[in-house]
């Protein structure tokens, strides 16, 4: 049955009557699932490691006891059915990922998993079905920390899993084919774990923000519109590396001037365009001595935007103004552009509803792009993607310093289950 | 004798007959010091090595043959003494430096020495004494490639070699004095290389310039103001490390661009001042990733100016405005001053009759500071000093590019045995 055959709206304030406990139970279980982890601070869980496949046995018990039908599926990924009336699909799907960074924190990925999971216990706690299944994700690898491809898990799950993530190798040499044989799994039944199209109504994962901007606004949630676009390039600026002492100033032609006055236009270009932000994180010149004038320099620029037109015509303003400056100065410059890509966008129909489930909580609503990438951007692939973000300590993630509170993550649970009991198709 | 008490002028245009064979003469002979060398490109003659014993043995003989009484001193530095017309000193000293960088080229340090040498068989050659003796100088360390301490060749003679140099260690840990005792050296007697102020009227010192501003100029040599006093320092800028995406710019406080100011800055401050270098070698952004905000961020500052009130103002202007940038982009900053070294004024009347020998050599006399260091700076403790440099291609040096012409060395030559011949010492 498609949920748009029968739309039925709830207007309860809250989907939750125990919201505070709620967000306790849920911290509760990121803390035991955080546990399971490599020794060293904060959480390190590698796909298709001891500790993946603890983490996962731990969900599939959980989401028994919710009344869910859990299983591990052919890419690693946790996948549990709760059916609906008719005591099956399509499903609505959400969830996150159970993987970590290395030295990672407790609630990026895992937050989204276990919110969504107690949404379907408190569901299952009330005897309710929906028109709909819920189905909750808990995705094998979103990271790409061990074998440096990212979202592994919920590409199996579009049934976008190639040879391109089968081949990757981790730092020990062993190709992620060799390593899901050695988890158990059957690499050439990858397929399986590839969704219908037909079978699903949507994706929604709930995620801390990674970032500072609800702190900033003072609110527990907002709502994604979009994961943004990047484009990343590398700049190497030379010019010849020289004397500290014996070429006066009109007479240098100085790679780490021109590289400066790049970084500060990349934030000042930036800074112009709407949802846009440009970063240098890598700058190094060489050879690095206090006493040469640098031979070259090279740097980097992670641009993002929630609008690819934006960002493309923000790279072109830097390139530009780069190959001018760099031309002032009498400096040789290469600009390479080593990643191109596309933004992502939540359906308008999950920000309407996600929104309106925030309204329904007595929130304000914010509305935020994602400037990291997440599941959704595969997940798009399959079906209509939105995303709740929860406010996370002075925006701190990747860290064993990350940190949420009960409240909040109560608050994203009320907005989670608000927006799963009156999810209605597109219009 | 004293110069001063009978001085003679002679005005004759070009000290040497032969100017041209002369700096073939002296280029030969560069090429000949440059080929005793550690393998590898260009040259490489550490101090206390077997290719400083080879290059001082053959410095020791071509002295000879100029009429020279030639020795090793304590300290390893080829003392070649030219009597005066009473058979002995005072004496004019001349010369420069024997050892190299690695991978430096055959000029920096031998060029001086050489020259000298040719000066002195001019006039041997010529039947020639002047009123005071000329000692021809090969200092065994100027660079302190080996020990990582400047100039031990020089503080020996000016009797300040002490246990800093002594104790200071090597790659292989060896120590100096260890060195000198493995290369047949007394440590113990390193005094008697000491020269008494009453027995020196001078050092005059010829050197290519390292830098590019008689190639600027259009002009073979020029004379030197002062070795320009320096100032370094390291800055650390600290922001706090995050993700690329997930931080609008405008709650940023990201080191690089802090630095990139600072660097900027530097800049404009040194340029602002005259006969004043400004350089940022070091740039380093920790962690330095494409996708981070960096948390950090080290650079160098080293400035150089010929006047050290100018000097010691000109980084105050620096201190406070990094300070500024940092307090309004709110990062942290911490700058350590590392080495803040006087300025070393050439003695006037050393620079006026230098300028006097370009001038009777039918040449436009440049005079300029020296931004780079030379043994001039430890042997003013003990005499009056000057400088004469001579044009490289380029400015290039310290690599085995350095190249200078001919003409160029043989106009040099000219200005130094014009200098020598004239010499009168303080008014």
């Amino acid at each position: 049955m498609r949920p748009n055959a029968e739309p039925k709206r709830q207007d309860a304030p809250s989907a939750y009557l125990d919201e505070v406990d709620a967000g306790r139970r849920i911290l509760q279980r990121c803390d035991a699932l955080g546990a399971i982890s490599e020794p060293g601070d904060g959480v390190t869980r590698l796909y298709l490691s001891p500790e993946h496949r603890i983490a996962a046995a731990a969900l599939i018990e959980w989401m028994r006891e919710a009344g869910m039908e859990a299983r591990l599926d052919e890419a690693g990924n946790v996948v549990g059915r709760y059916h609906g009336e008719g005591g099956g699909g399509p499903y609505l799907l959400t969830g996150s990922h159970m993987d970590s960074v290395v030295n990672g924190g407790r609630y990026d990925g895992p937050l989204g998993v276990l919110t969504a999971l107690d949404c379907v216990a408190v569901l299952n706690g009330r005897g309710r079905r929906l028109p709909f299944g819920i189905e909750v994700l808990a995705f094998g690898d979103e990271e790409g920390t061990r074998f440096r491809t990212t979202l592994a898990g919920s590409r199996a799950v579009t049934g976008d899993h190639g040879d391109d993530l089968m081949s990757a190798r981790d730092a020990d040499g062993h190709s992620m084919r060799e390593a899901m044989t050695a988890f158990g799994l059957e690499p050439a039944a990858i397929g399986r774990a590839a969704h219908k199209p037909e079978d699903v109504i949507g994706f929604v994962e709930l995620h801390i923000e990674q970032g500072p901007v609800l702190q900033a606004a003072g609110l527990p949630v907002g709502v994604v519109t979009a994961i943004s676009g990047q484009t990343r390039a590398t700049i190497r600026v030379e010019g010849a590396a020289n004397h500290a002492g014996t070429v006066p100033m009109g007479m240098r032609h100085d790679p780490v001037l021109a590289a400066s006055e790049i970084a500060l236009t990349v934030e000042r270009i930036a800074a112009a365009h709407d949802n846009t932000v440009g970063t240098v994180g890598v700058f190094k010149a060489e050879p690095g001595l206090i006493n040469v004038i640098a031979g070259a320099v090279t740097l980097t620029v992670d641009l993002r935007s929630q609008a690819d037109a934006v960002r493309h015509a923000a790279f072109a303003e830097i390139d530009t103004a780069a190959r001018e400056i760099a031309a002032r100065r009498g400096v040789g410059i290469a600009v390479e552009v080593i990643l191109d890509l596309k933004s992502c966008p939540c359906a308008p129909a999950f920000v309407r509803q996600i929104a309106t489930a925030i309204e329904t909580a007595g929130l304000k609503v914010l509305h935020l792009p994602s400037g990291a990438g997440h599941d959704g951007m595969a997940m798009s692939r399959l079906t209509d993607i939105g995303m709740i973000f929860v406010r996370c300590k002075d925006g701190v993630s990747h860290s064993p310093q990350e940190a949420v509170t009960a409240g909040d993550v109560a608050a994203g649970a009320a907005v989670l289950l608000s927006f799963i009991e009156n999810f209605q198709g597109k219009p």
